[in-house]
């Protein structure tokens, strides 16, 4: 398998641009790395849910507010018992990258997480999302780039109803991976000016079998005003559907 | 005025990157453009509605299908009677452009509209968009580019949300212009595999006072696949209300 998956990656570059230069192996090693090392690749890809120099000064206190409340993950130790949890976010799905059907699929694309795939920091969307230890709750800090317009100087509707199930969507796995978003209804209550930071908040309402069903709101940081509501309804799938097509 | 919009200007490249350069006055005129010269720079913005080198076979296909069955914009000469009238898209809201209120913000802002924001062809949102004479349907030819990605392989919701968004909304400005999103209702049924073309067709269903009704689907070319539903309603607004956010 580790034989397989180094002939296919033929170096890391292609796969994860993004990825730190020192967990990169030179390209002319003559070892193959070893499935472990490959995981290891993967998991230092970037984090983009981590401060960058475009976060104006309402994302970085929202994002120190919720940061201060969670736990810190640091392998072999138990959860300090805070009430949020950070979740990371790559410019891939990588859920199926250590192993699976779709693995060759991803080395071989060029393809990005729609929400991850510009480079330019705080041009489109800069995000961090925190969920709740019971996992009922899951907050999102939302700073909206200059490519994001719709309105002239507001965000397109599609990038609002994108961030509304990029959160509902996150929520939902965190409780039942993997999942497809089945339905997305939104109501546009306020524009929301290009360049603003916002609060998306969705609550787990109920399951139902392979059903879940999430309620979202979009408002300003301080909550006085309200931009977006939303429902989203989510079936738990298996990889097989997602191949089916 | 037109010499306030060209103190503002200074050098159109900050405003209209893919504008054709001949359209484009050179740095160090000493002239300033007459407000004519700027109505004409903001028409010779690239039609990103027009084929390019990423257009696959299918997009190409459908494209001429509706275009063979278009009008011509030719100034001045009537309508030569056709079913459909295809429709140009460019990187910005440039319905106020020529005027108004938002003129000084569009020209200073670095904004982009969010479905024209990557300037690599075939790398995001390929699409357009051909409306029928008495304006009770749209139709768009979309290819899904490797930089929508979702679910491995295949489209993000969100992506999927914003050309329904766009395509219902440039129905609804057709018939009613400016309009607001005030309501998307989204049913996806099948996931759409990156790379592949597909047809959305929007429909006027009623108009209540200020209210548009809409009705979208999402299929494959030969509509054979269903993959997504939705209804729309939009907003007849004024500026103002724009304004006050």
């Amino acid at each position: 398998m580790a034989r397989n998956l180094a002939r296919i990656l033929g170096g890391c570059g292609s796969l994860v641009p993004f990825m730190k230069t020192p967990a990169c192996p030179p390209r002319n090693s003559s070892s193959i790395p070893p499935a472990r090392t490959l995981v290891m690749l993967f998991s230092k890809s970037r984090d983009f849910s981590l401060p960058n120099s475009s976060w104006g000064e309402e994302m970085m206190r929202l994002y120190e507010f919720y940061n201060g409340q969670s736990d810190v993950e640091t392998e072999g130790e138990e959860n300090q018992g805070r009430e949020w949890k950070r979740l990371p976010s790559y410019n891939r799905s990588l859920k199926y990258a250590t192993g699976g059907v779709y693995l060759s699929k991803i080395i071989q694309s060029k393809a990005r997480l729609f929400t991850r795939n510009i480079r330019e920091p705080g041009a489109a969307f800069e995000y961090v999302l925190f969920i709740n230890k019971e996992k009922e709750r899951c907050v999102c800090v939302f700073q909206a780039g200059h490519l994001l317009e719709g309105p002239p100087g507001h965000v397109h509707g599609g990038a609002i109803a994108t961030m509304i199930d990029t959160v509902t969507g996150t929520h939902a796995s965190a409780i039942s991976a993997p999942v497809m978003t089945a339905n997305l209804n939104i109501d546009y209550r306020s524009p929301i000016p290009l360049g603003s930071t916002v609060l998306i908040e969705s609550t787990l309402e109920k399951t139902e079998g392979r059903k879940l069903y999430i309620s979202c709101k979009v408002t300003s940081t301080d909550g006085s005003k309200r931009h977006t509501d939303a429902t989203a309804l989510f079936v738990s799938i298996s990889v097989a559907h997602l191949l089916k097509g």
